[in-house]
């Protein structure tokens, strides 16, 4: 257990570590250094730049890179909000566990290693419109799940699957920066407008159910979240522990963090949004955690599929850093 | 001599070819099989079906991709146009052959092998504010050397390197598609106010003096483009002769499409906008020519910096669209 009670959890979020400030700068000295105009490899440098902070070296690598896909079930699905049925979340399990799935052929082509993380697939949460989707017990364990999943990886992309789980994204969105249900509904998997009605519904019931009691990222997670969600938020803590930086993925993903970044604004820190979804309150999720994401490609599965194809970005970012030729070396005249 | 006169490169843009239909539906039914909601993977369907029409085949691959960078000089560097003095041309083209600069290591990141094509660099172009900046016959020359130079390759990507280059870029993407000098000017590799407001003139000067005569595509290029400008073209329309996907990178390079588009507008439906640079009037060029760029990470070097990146995105698309399974395969419900 990395954490062994929720105070140990929250205790966590209180004293987030900060990038290493010398392998920042080491690391902007030498794209300066670089032949090319200052600046002209645009957000390709800030990666590098990012990247060197939090593995506090001057040419970061991506050796151990990890895509881990968290899977869980949400009672709130009774309420008609997806255009899939319930039984798919297994059945999708089955298929990363086979290699069939569009975070298989993306991780592979990513160089990212895959875990598949399945959260009791066959005990959904508690539907969140008339109580808690999570005892403390069960949402501490999620967290702990995800918190020990992240091994020793040097770079952590994070993906879910979990039929209904974007109607307790948007509820966890609304909860944590406010807005209407509205805001924050979207299509999600393909629901037509009378899905988009239900969904609206079920995050008002949901807030209206827990109004006064939302009063902690914990809490948050625990009364609105899932699993997945759940274990999302706990490998993100766990990763500034360990000083990984993460990739983050789209609506749902991004969902995970916004109870723990509107209590502990810092959280963010170590994180890259890997890209923005066409999921409508993405964007806007993305603005409130000032987060830029590095794509944008009309991308809505889920899965950590943004996240990985954004590594691609990443790894082409690490590559100019580490084998460009300084203007020295080269003989080229600087301007 | 792929183009043995002007009018052999004239008729070729008079006859376009046309991707393959059967390859792309038998693509796009593929695409709504894969385990996914249909679209969601955005985008990528969109890249993988494309390349499925030109390769001609359901499935499409990258295993000779090859990336391509042209370098000329050009005399309107006389008018004190950029931040870099020329030879920096050449000095570019020795790191590009030593393998040290961005080009090099994206290349490499993105499995492309590379081709560096240096143009008579030290007979630079004739200031374009005076005269043609290149005879018909230097025109032709180099139109043949970028058509020669595609080789076997099942994807291109175009970069180029030319000190003063971004001057005639936008010289060229005027007199194609109008607009002030002003709308197409910007800092290229980093010129001061002072240095746009030469770049400004410049443009207007060389408009002034060909008024009249830039009467189709070959005429633009020659009197306003670069050695590495027409190579740009040359290779574009023998890749669509040849029916290979180009990959564009930033402003200068896609300049060198916006004469040949004037006047055969058909001439992009083979070319994937691979990013959109940070230099201002690549985002107005890639909207006058219908293209939406796969990236927008700033990015403003050249060298088909931006364009190699994007062949990440193209790999992951033809990852998925390749090896994913069928809903029927996975045994998934469809929703």
């Amino acid at each position: 257990m990395i954490f062994p009670s929720v105070a140990a959890f929250e205790a966590a979020l209180g004293t987030l570590s900060a990038p290493d400030e010398s392998a920042r700068m080491a690391a902007a000295v030498r794209q300066g250094q670089l032949t090319k105009p200052p600046g002209s490899l645009g957000r390709l440098e800030e990666v590098a730049i990012f990247l060197a902070g939090w593995q506090r070296r001057e040419r970061p690598v991506v050796e151990r890179g990890r895509a881990i896909v968290f899977a869980g079930n949400h009672g709130v699905v009774a309420r008609g909000v997806s255009a899939f049925p319930a039984a798919v979340t297994v059945q999708m399990v089955a298929n990363f566990e086979a290699g069939g799935a569009a975070i298989n052929a993306l991780a592979r082509a990513a160089g990212l290693s895959l875990a598949v993380v399945p959260l009791d697939l066959d005990r959904p949460t508690a539907d969140f419109t008339s109580g808690p989707a999570m005892s403390e017990a069960e949402c501490l364990a999620a967290l702990n799940a995800g918190a020990g999943a992240i091994g020793d990886a040097d770079l952590i992309v994070l993906g879910e699957m979990g039929i209904g789980n974007s109607t307790a994204a948007a509820a966890l969105a609304a909860a944590s920066f406010g807005g209407a249900p509205r805001d924050w509904v979207g299509p999600g998997t393909g629901v037509d407008a009378a899905g988009i009605a239900r969904k609206v519904e079920a995050v008002a019931a949901g807030l209206a159910a827990h109004a006064g009691a939302l009063t902690s990222a914990f809490e948050i997670l625990r009364r609105l979240g899932g699993r997945e969600i759940a274990a999302i938020a706990g490998a993100v803590v766990a990763a500034r522990q360990a000083g990984v930086p993460v990739v983050m993925d789209g609506f749902i993903c991004t969902s995970a963090v916004a109870p723990l970044a509107a209590h502990h604004p810092a959280i963010t820190d170590h994180l890259i949004a890997g890209h923005c979804s066409a999921e409508p309150g993405h964007r806007r999720l993305l603005e409130r955690l000032g987060l830029a994401p590095l794509l944008s490609l009309d991308m809505r599965l889920g899965e950590g599929s943004g996240a990985a194809v954004a590594v691609g970005v990443i790894r082409a970012a690490l590559a100019a850093h580490d084998s460009m030729a300084t203007f020295a070396e080269a003989g080229v005249s600087v301007g």
